[in-house]
């Protein structure tokens, strides 16, 4: 796979955050704190990318990280292809080659993929011309790095350091790609990761990639700084997994009563959309210790960031 | 409910005529004549609302309402976000707050919404932040605000006073939002009202609201100014409602026998889309007498209208 | 049926190449290349087209044709609409022309639309008001003007001259609109066209609009400078009319060995998307000889030059 960084150090593509070093990743955050502008601000409005093409390829839906990246890059000034994707798998990748170099030979620019298999944003990677940049909008189960940095900007805003932090993720660790990418961007900025699942959703694997994991999450609810539940993958979840809603609820949710003996001052993520009364309490949710919305504004931020930073890395490649 | 318009009397909201002033309606109309540019003339295109993102949320297929908001908002420089809506009414309600809320959290400042139940416009208004507009681009059968105002245009261009002018409003009327929001506009302007329609669809409850109910069309055909046909809904209307199309065509439809009993300016409009030849004769519809092409013209004026009245009002709040 | 051009020559609507003069169709192609951006370079961004509406009306599903006239019209600085258009052929007629005049009164001043049914953009040019223009982007087997002005360009562009230039359009050409609007275009620049297919697929009727029909692919394949495979429209053909696939590569497709016995120098072109290893070979797709991706880069260049051409001349008609 080619880098996701050129040589001067520029952000080229993003597909994982495993690749990026702290530097990189500290560069996209400032750059997104000064993109962000909370509800009720007017929002920013810029021509950094005016004259860029950016295509949203979706292979899965999404209205919100869709909506995200089409407002991030409108903002900044680029023209928005939105292009519904066939996803008949067997013939994906000949097919979306051909439809690659169609939309590069319209000076497409930029490539924004989500899909439910993996492997695709890297086998672009390998294929677009050199002046063009993909973006991973979630790949599988396998990585979203946008989410993972919206995470550790939303964590970094709040509690200004990660050396000491304690940040549990909690649920669906296996099926997820949230998880994964908050670790490396956890990790990376200094931060102490516990994942919290039942054995059958947190296998013993992610040891190896430096996390703590524990199958109870009441043996360390009222230890950590920060809780990221995860959204319950109904659509992904084998039955064999996941016993009960219920049974999850009452050991894996983030109820009343559990929420009562965390810290004083725990902050409570979520990367939505939620399920309600499964993985999180409603009051807990929209309660003072909530990030839940302020994640989704640092989202829109991150990705404005990242759009600014690949296309300029771009600019600086057709200039040499 | 929370108020449609601010201390000032600025708009903040919009979901029903019933709550307006006629002062607030006749501002609406002022700045959609300015608006206004018949075909042939190059569109208005201003920066009014450069900055101001507004999601369309229509849970209701709909072209020419969409196309028009859609257009409405660009002219003035905005962003726009049209988002396709499930619409499995159980768990919209909290589904949907979720979703106003993300889309908040991305600095989304004006809601579009259209449903085929009632109460969702209401309930927004309810729960969105202070510096956020809803507007409703029609609501079951309840309010359709726009259109009323459109159609209060339409005739205020053509007549230039309400006093004394006899309107008609023709079919459909139980089913029908166009006959609610009409009869609040034109009653709020001052003008004469006559609801006409089979018993079935047009209930004495009506009288309640100021109009006079027919039931025999042709008693008040020679007397009227205008002639407001509504589309008959098909998807709406139970069968024991409406006996056949072709006793409803002979009754109340705008036949070229019974418009040749109408007064020689008589004025006749219809929403569209226009069932031809059952609630309208062709030839009327695309004759002199047609005012129908012109609604389209002025509907999209008076949503530029209210998109920059309640992004004023916004401003003027974030202001204090 | 209206012309395509005014008084003065002006380009007014596009719909045949059959109708244009070659010094209309030259002037397209001098202003397309005044548009054209190479992959690497910065897309042209003008404001040609600032205060026009375009409205996309796709009756038949298309990604590139319909992305390349929306990036066309929005790096002209137009705002486009993109309309999901419902094809059930019985009312479209009358439906159509009711969806126009409501698009007309919301200022739209350009329609481009694609149908896989012939006669609808005659008809619109019949029925639209006089400053509105109609550019076909696909009309059953009969036109594809904005295809066959990019495959002249491409050519031009790569032989400079037409005089003398053979040219063979291979395929299924009964049911091609490309090969039809190549074979206008080319005759009226110059070039001699050869149309190569199957008995069944390539009736005598061509050699009517002034081409030579061949059905042994082999007994020209080495005197041709420029070979534009046509897309098997697995969609259109009858079986009546079309053996085996595996039949068709082995005596129409441009394989290996087939191409291994074209002049060095052979231009191959196709309209897109490939079916790979039917009618075209990868390596000759991908290889050095191919123009395939120069004809997308050209196509939005062509589809920019038509739409300012035919707003210019719509401003034209305004003053007069």
């Amino acid at each position: 796979m080619r880098s996701q960084t050129d040589s001067a150090g520029g952000l080229r593509h993003l597909i994982s955050l495993d690749g990026l070093t702290r530097e990189a990743i500290t560069s996209i955050l400032d750059r997104a704190e000064s993109y962000r502008r909370f509800p009720g601000q007017p929002a920013y409005e810029g021509r950094e990318l005016a004259g860029v093409t950016l295509a949203n390829l979706f292979f899965e839906p999404s209205t919100r990280t869709r909506a995200s990246f089409d407002l991030a890059s409108r903002r900044l000034g680029a023209h928005v292809l939105n292009l519904e994707m066939q996803s008949s798998s067997r013939v994906k990748g000949e097919t979306m080659l051909d439809t690659i170099y169609t939309l590069e030979a319209m000076n497409t620019d930029i490539f924004v993929i989500r899909d439910s298999e993996a492997g695709m944003p890297e086998f672009l990677i390998d294929h677009v011309a050199p002046h063009v940049s993909v973006i991973s909008a979630g790949e599988a189960h396998v990585s979203h790095p946008t989410q993972g940095l919206l995470d550790v900007l939303t964590i970094r805003a709040h509690r200004r350091r990660f050396a000491g932090l304690k940040v549990a993720i909690v649920g669906d660790i296996a099926n997820s790609r949230v998880a994964r990418s908050n670790l490396w961007g956890l990790k990376k900025l200094g931060a102490e990761v516990i994942l919290v699942g039942p054995p059958t959703l947190l296998p013993r694997a992610f040891e190896s990639l430096g996390a703590r994991c524990v199958h109870d999450f009441d043996s360390i609810v009222s230890q950590v700084d920060v809780i990221n539940m995860l959204r319950v993958q109904f659509e992904r979840i084998r039955t064999s997994q996941f016993p009960s809603v219920r049974e999850f609820t009452r050991l894996f949710g983030l109820t009343t009563e559990r929420f009562a003996r965390c810290k004083k001052d725990v902050f409570v993520m979520h990367p939505g959309p939620m399920n309600r009364g499964i993985e999180i309490g409603s009051n807990i949710a929209d309660g003072p210790n909530s990030g839940i919305l302020t994640q989704v504004t640092n989202g829109l931020a991150v990705r404005m960031a990242v759009l600014y930073l690949v296309s300029n890395a771009t600019a600086e490649t057709q200039r040499r």
